[in-house]
């Protein structure tokens, strides 16, 4: 049995280590998207897993599909067609100065994809778990309609829905989010959010958190998670509790609620010296993916899917490109960070 | 007195050396366009030049400014706003492997540029010169109606018009070319072409050469020059004679016709080790342009104009990066390439 | 069906551009190795092509396996074991400097492969060709076992069998490789070498040919692929002629002897600026196999595998990164190197 | 209006990360100077600056120019001339390593300039701010005429004049300190320093200050700046506080005493992690002149200029590359490094 | 007098930066080894240091000795011979991420060095310091003989025996380890081991400190010390002490144990934010040898050892890049990283 | 017996590739000098060599030297001391478009070294033969008399003395170079020179030659030689002949005229596809020196000459990284480049 998971998969252009944007005559090409890092880390997992998207049919879309061939991930669903691959500029930030992101996305293949581009129930064959992000019905009205039509067809199918709530102010506006994300969150079993984002998609606040200075508010989350689970009658709420400290470093933990049980485990919190952030929160829902599927238990779910985010951070690049072994084993306590001979 | 151009600057990603794209995971980031790299050029011979343009209010915008204004360009009637910097792809070729070109420069901020964006008597106080290439009007109805306004306003106040035909099939068809362009070239005085352009454009043909085989015919390129001033009562019409031995190795020259004396000259011919040849035809224009400008006599002005283009094919990236000392040397005779201590 | 090719994949670890070992502090570290070479190239026609062999349960192994997956090669049958990936250290020539190849290649996990780790039957299901050339039988007595095994396996299946015979002096003497290879040839359907070969291997000569200048006798090449063909009853024998003028400038052509017929077909020859020979008769093999397998004409046949593997010169590492229409367009006559745009 | 400064560009020449010198066969060229990176922040901030140098006429002396121009600096009073650039060899330090700095700067072109190489009246047409450093009169004894010449000019047109003490012991001795800066200190209005300039030119102490321990006497340095502005009649001495506590942490903070007021306003404190600290100290000067030039408030001003700062330690290279909105992002209090979208 | 070293010199190849193995396509081709590492330091600080091994006659093996020659390192009784240089794959751990070995170290020339290559004899003329480390005698049965022969010879000729415990699990078992190192430590009179090596060797334990807290136990490391003493009759004992708190950041101290005073002297403890820790140890033992060598007293000796092998975590590569003055300005107390002009 | 050369070592500023000057940001750091060359030659060819000079005692004089000591340069002889290591920058040319050198090695320490700072008794102790070319001389008049003392001192030892007359004319005027080379030239065995040497400094010509043109009128060199041999009773010169067709391309030879016999030795012609010629007449000498000095027939040794140096056309930076038997191969004919496994 299989994951799958769709979305947008973008050229990844970033200035070499700590330069600029305008100090740069050179970018680092890589490629990366919620879906797509989603299903990396779990190819990583050694996991059936095919990533569905469009892509023109010239070399630009050749790179980013093999980009996930070579880690193993299933590409035989990505259709082929549309003019552009959409880009987002990426610049590392240090200390005080923050990593910035500049998208240039709009008019890609998949954002311009058609229904007809898409047949669910063959994509679906021999799949036991969906996965999309909120980026994706953003991308357009249309991807916003198939995105209801393979939530439609997973339900059908018995497929476990996941989603990551992942809202991008620069693709839709907070109403334009809760209108569709309402909609598409019937279908949803797992639902997987930051900070912010349930605050952002559905109005939802985590009371007495101020997300720049990261001081925790407990109790808060798990109303957050209460609310949105009795809204959407979710199985989970997943959040991540990022708190920066500077665009160096920052402390990472989680919260896994359980509705049925109507209680909340949190992980363990790690202090990380980041190499690079971007893709936290998709290895963190790769993880938990991961862990559920795998039928952990609900603490030691948690603390998987933190685990393998924790790692994401030492990481360059949008990918996580960590073993199972590396993350049990982090899990498993083992944070010394000594050589392995 | 200044020369202005208008026209598009595009980030131009190429991968290391003589490596594919889909070998490649960094990309060399310079920027360049047909009219951006005549600005270049003429900076570089001490011409005061203004490149005119829309260009996104972000890094990657100010990234395309600043390489522009490191060489002297000035950009100060660069529009801000739109979206995106178009982008182009470059590959380079190697024997008979050619070089390929991507474009994703739909929807950049100059193709969705508008009228009220740009105030000609504004930009062309001070200004003796205008230059575009017909890459500019194929960007959009909006864009050439906008080229066509320049145009008319460069004629009013009796400034030179230079254009280089430049078809670019990807962005229009023959038959929108020569409709946009006849309405163009009533303002042109100078008009410059490669061996294919006459006839993609206006359908005017250099008889029995083939331009794969790089034979050239001589007389075939004057009747084709001949054509060409009777229809649009152009001054002179240039046209470069490019042979391609191997995607490494071309052979180079070119032709001035001066309607008013019915009479061509023929540069020498160079056998050029190609380092790169984008922005060959461009640094043509531009060596043609400084010569009429600055009164050089008609086989100097295309000798000089031959010799800057065939040191530009040494040269990586689009913008023709020599001195005007160096230019001279060559067009001189200095073919050598014997060490400068 | 599915085309089956048997061997080891190295690790090749090249100095940057034409820096000799002794000046570099880098190396270019790229995956390469005869039979993998032509499983990329088949992929790269989109042929359904299955690598076998044998690496190490690590990251190096990984590495290796992922250059492979990445281009869409079939890895799920190699076998994971052993201690080492082999390697080889490739320094790039220049002019009159020969390029330089140190081979670090024992003990690898191929090389002490045994017999149980390859399931023959399994490996060929849904296969209809099976290539492999002189360096796996070199690699140690059990590889030379294992390569018989497969090969009469593949005849009892009715699969084609193809083989080049790149001796490879440092792994083997003539005498052992004579008797090895004598062995194994007579499952052999289609026989591949460079002009040295047969000598080397069989003691087969093309007379009156010092391959150190390259003045081709093509009288003589008939006769050793006639020779060939009798002794082993070969369908096809196809030779490689490569002209050496220095490090830089090759000649390139072949000939397709075809034994029914008793003709023999010679391609065209190019004259090649080279970026990087080595894999050229790889990408040759590769290119003969997919023309024979789609039914091209003997012409035709040896065209396209020369246009593939003139083009493979023009690209760094082993692999031949072209696609079907790139190499149909040289064959095809179009040898220009003009700019794609 | 503009600013004008006046100093040496010298070419920085640094290995790559951590490399040490005898590491490395590769070196990162950019440019830097004190009061060419101050003359960059500006521009970076919208404002109308012009550095003047002396560079020698050559393609070195070229790239200095354009490494100003490309960020908007007017260059057109820079004389060419001379022989060379004058150059410091830079390695990052890391950890308990310090950084080295090697200069190789005596013969440049701008310490053997001459007093007819710069015509004052025309260069301070249209200014309103000149600002120096203490490298410049160090550089040559001519070279402290000039830039006594150029207070003077200043003075007599109302041009607020700026000094950064900068005190370098490889160019002069304190006592050859004292007596020059003593002279040129009477035209200046705002003296800049850091905590031990005072001590170092004019033998002004903070008393129980061990620099080593970064530990920090308020008092002392208030102490400080009174005992220069008596001195010297100073309306503003900014003192910049930091630190160090490895090679990779500072904290960084600074003061503004007003003497008019007799009053000191001491900014926050960053707790910086250090991408490349040389700079800083110009930074803090173009962030003061910014905010005093643009009549900011004392406390506001003192914040502004320590914010731009500290965004500096997390940039390669001399040049300060932050824009006005990012310095003020900062001084308002969001310094979480959360990713910008 | 000189010093004399003896082990293996391996190539190291290291992804760039913070890369993971499978994300790379190129490798920073260093070289080291245990004791070619502390043969780099000494020469550093001035001492005449040869260092013995054998490596094959090729240029990767010429690579290897002229990495040494560049520092000065005596390379005229490295014989050369057989057939590899060993490998390791060394990847770069960042905060929670450990960094990782891979050995391909097996074949290498000197692992399958014979007796005789090697004339301790000649070798050892002019000689009054002998280091090795358990990394050597563990390549081979016969280098372990070699290793007994070389101890021999240099106790007859009077000249000082040091020895780092080195312990490696990937080349020999404890049991394997005990019973050759026992025989050798007779021969020893420095024994130089890290927290966990008289433990994995000998079955001594410091008790109560889990290596991977950090914790420190000081007495536990005094009853390690002069259990070791008592065994085996050395005169120093000495023991790194790592507190691993993530892959960046380490705290870093040591102890030397004067036998015959039955005393223990303790360092200072750096915290340290490491660049690179290969290669630590070794710093470690090479700043003893220089200290003891050089008759420092005990605590001064131990100083100047872990501030020696304090800067080698600020240092890319195995190799300790610093200079005496450089470790003398550390040891007394300048460990504030401010930049040195 | 040893080889001593003398002169300077400088740093080699290279852009990457063929990028021009004012395109980079990097720079390759390399080191060379004409006869720092020579002795890096001779040392590849296992022959002992010293190099002498003047470097500073910093990290950058550090480089340097190392750079000489990885390929086993002696050079305990350098003096340490004086403020700069001489510069050069270059750029690299490509076809029409020829390379650039800049010099700022003015100032350097052996510039302005001392005549004590030289012992030559001590140096010249186990010396066989002492090299120097015209630049040594030109860098100051007391390096003149220096050279002119280490003349005297190896005349009096028996010392063969080779020069290459090496004309700079950034460095003194033809009469300079006339006046003091006529004096140095009484105590030189051997004399080297390029086609332009003999006329540039002691006006003697070879009539009927265009260097532009490469044309060689072979009688002319002859007569040359001969002048040259009469007016300073050399027993050989050696002549280089370059015939540049582009910066690509260049014909390469030369003659080693024996005075005694009165008899013209002329190699054969290499086509010379070009990577670095810098450094291409040092390594000739060198190539000249070793083959006289191990008793090489006349025409043996010319061609053993010219084989070396050409060879160094396909080697990046000044040196000549070849091995004997390298250069033994193309001499005696093997100039296919071919690759070798």
């Amino acid at each position: 049995m299989k994951v799958v998971t769709f979305g947008e998969l973008m050229l990844r252009l970033a200035p070499e280590g700590y330069l600029r944007f305008i100090q740069s005559n050179k970018f680092e090409a890589t490629f990366g998207g919620a879906e797509a890092n989603v299903a990396v880390s779990l190819a990583n997992y050694n996991q059936d897993v095919s990533f569905v998207s469009k892509l023109p049919n010239n070399e630009i879309g050749q790179m980013a599909i093999n980009s996930l061939r070579q880690y193993g991930v299933n590409t035989s669903h990505i259709v082929r067609g549309g003019n552009r691959v959409g880009i987002y500029y990426c610049e590392k930030g240090a200390s005080q100065r923050p990593s910035k992101v500049i998208y240039d996305r709009a008019y890609s293949s998949i954002a311009l994809a058609k229904k007809e581009d898409f047949d669910w129930d063959d994509i679906f064959s021999g799949a036991d778990w969906f996965h999309f992000t909120g980026i994706t019905p953003a991308l357009s009205k249309e991807v916003a309609e198939i995105t209801l039509e393979a939530c439609k067809a997973a339900k059908e199918k018995g497929i476990v829905v996941s989603c990551d709530l992942n809202f991008r102010k620069k693709l839709w506006s907070n109403k334009e989010a809760n209108e569709t994300m309402s909609k598409l969150c019937k279908y949803v079993d797992i639902c997987i959010a930051n900070e912010e984002d349930a605050k952002d998609v559905f109005g939802i606040e985590a009371k007495d958190t101020d997300i720049n200075t990261g001081k925790l508010n407990k109790e808060g989350y798990v109303s957050v998670a209460e609310q949105l689970s009795q809204r959407f009658n979710f199985k989970y709420v997943a959040i991540t509790l990022r708190e920066s400290i500077s665009a160096n470093d920052n402390n990472w933990s989680a919260m896994l609620y359980n509705s049925k049980e109507g209680k909340a485990y949190f992980s363990k919190k790690y202090a990380i010296h980041i190499v690079d952030r971007v893709g936290g929160g998709d290895s963190f829902g790769a993880g938990l993916i991961y862990a559920l599927r795998n039928s952990y238990k609900n603490q030691d779910a948690i603390e998987f899917a933190v685990a393998a985010s924790c790692l994401k951070h030492s990481i360059e690049g949008d990918y996580n490109l960590v073993s199972l072994e590396e993350v049990k084993a982090l899990a498993n306590g083992d944070a010394s960070g000594r050589v392995k001979r």
